[in-house]
């Protein structure tokens, strides 16, 4: 059994996704409240873009959480959020097997209606079975299953040995609601407690639960003309339905003249993420995925 | 009876607010079935901050629409949106009693749940009784009186002699919806064909409506610390509330710390404009309104 000893706790890793930046900015004052929970661990807090939350925005120069490859680590480039990538990775990582971090949770927002969504980039044992726990305990709770080959992966949590993002919403960007503050903050201190339950030998002995597993399946675009402007939006019947089946035929998109474009698989998917303002310019209109139902 | 022969209908005033963009670009192809709602007047279209639309910003050096004061149209100020208001001013006004344009709806989003909400900045007759009948024929319409003084006025809609405000949401800046894209395209076409029947005198003669205004009364801020930085949220009671009515005692801003605060105010207000984010850099935490009905 592995025991974590090292956790890391990260908000603001984008700018303007405030329920972390507020909830580490508050545990910063009386951080014993925190590390209380899980004394058999070190636990640290990370405010990871200062100067994204200082602007208001989700990064200065480019995506903080998408710099942490091992490419983007070794890279020379002088922009803000490559340096401070490998600023955060000589503190905590390095990524890799050895490096000085067990555990990380990287709390984020969205303006999709996610719900609280806890996303899984490997199958460890610990992220899963604390995960299928809070799927029990707290409602709209979901797991995503986002498999990162760990060397490649841009995302700030593979720094670590493995690591949670919690993906909170809808939000919009650049505000913050008391509702997702307070049940974001209950989920993290519960996943503390439990991690200490892990390293007690507790978690492990407790009885498996049934969950549904949503897994990364493939990301849809927008229909885009020759510039990249977009020429159709989120069909009004999937707008807010994150996490509902999409069977083949159902409508996707709808263009501005009022055609309805269906979704044309073989197979039902269960799209996430649908129509998050940060993803427009990576060319994403949803993120479809598959469900099944795991013992965890 | 004041004929409208000149109308101007302007999108993109803020860059990341998609739904007046989308639609002056889609009438921009066709603009004959704009025209032909109202043939009696020139009916031009304005995207009106095409930088901030290649950004997906607000804006790009200030906020175009803070920007039509008569001091900021006179500034030799080099910011681009100063510029721009001064060529926008010199195209559709100039602002006074001899400007080229009767009328502005000027299209904006916001991400508070305001419905389709109509802003008259002036009794104007035709604004009051085209905005009556829309009300009755449109559901979630409301109507909300924001006089300005029109040479201190910093909105664009006051360059024109009178102007209505399109304000939509909730919806997350950045991202269009299609329901709020195709509503807004069928108030705008309403608001024309009622202009054609104004100018016919028939619209004149219709029974007036029984209306609720909202009219403005004052702003509130979020309590801060002595760094600016919020310290409080919007009381989850009160979020998505916009047009509801806040009673002195109920609560109005919760702390990190799960403390209530409750509104102190000597009479019953209605919120507007619940935790818009664009608001949030102006000290903005709601706009509160009084709400009187009236016959429009």
């Amino acid at each position: 059994m592995q025991v974590l000893k090292n956790i890391l706790i990260v908000g603001g890793t984008h700018g303007n996704e405030l329920t972390g930046v507020k909830l580490i900015e508050k545990w910063e004052k009386r951080s014993e409240k925190i590390r209380d929970l899980c004394p058999s661990a070190q636990v640290k807090l990370l405010l990871a873009n200062p100067k994204a939350v200082l602007l208001g925005r989700r990064y200065k120069d480019r995506d903080l959480n998408r710099s942490f490859s091992e490419d983007s680590l070794a890279s020379a480039e002088s922009l803000y959020e490559t340096q401070r990538a490998q600023e955060i990775n000589t503190l905590y990582g390095e990524k890799g097997e050895k490096t000085k971090t067990d555990f990380i949770f990287d709390i984020h927002n969205t303006e999709s209606n996610m719900g609280f969504c806890l996303i899984l980039s490997a199958r460890d044992p610990f992220a899963m079975r604390a995960s299928a726990e809070l799927t029990h305990e707290f409602p709209k709770t979901r797991i995503y299953f986002q498999p990162e080959p760990r060397a490649a992966s841009p995302y700030l949590g593979t720094i670590a040995k493995a690591d949670i993002c919690l993906e909170t919403g809808p939000q919009s960007h650049g505000t913050i609601q008391a509702e997702i503050f307070e049940t974001t903050e209950k989920i993290l201190r519960r996943y503390l407690e439990l991690a200490e339950l892990w390293n007690q030998g507790t978690l492990q002995s407790m009885p498996l639960r049934k969950v549904d597993v949503y897994t990364q399946f493939r990301d849809v675009d927008f229909i885009r003309d020759a510039a990249g402007s977009i020429r159709t939006m989120i069909h009004p019947a999937l707008q807010n339905r994150d996490f509902e089946e999409l069977r083949p035929g159902m409508p996707l998109f709808r263009t501005f003249d009022g055609e309805d474009i269906p979704y044309e698989g073989a197979q039902s998917v269960f799209p996430i993420f649908i129509n998050e303002a940060a993803y427009y310019e990576k060319g994403i209109a949803m993120s479809l995925t598959l469900k099944t139902e795991e013992l965890w």
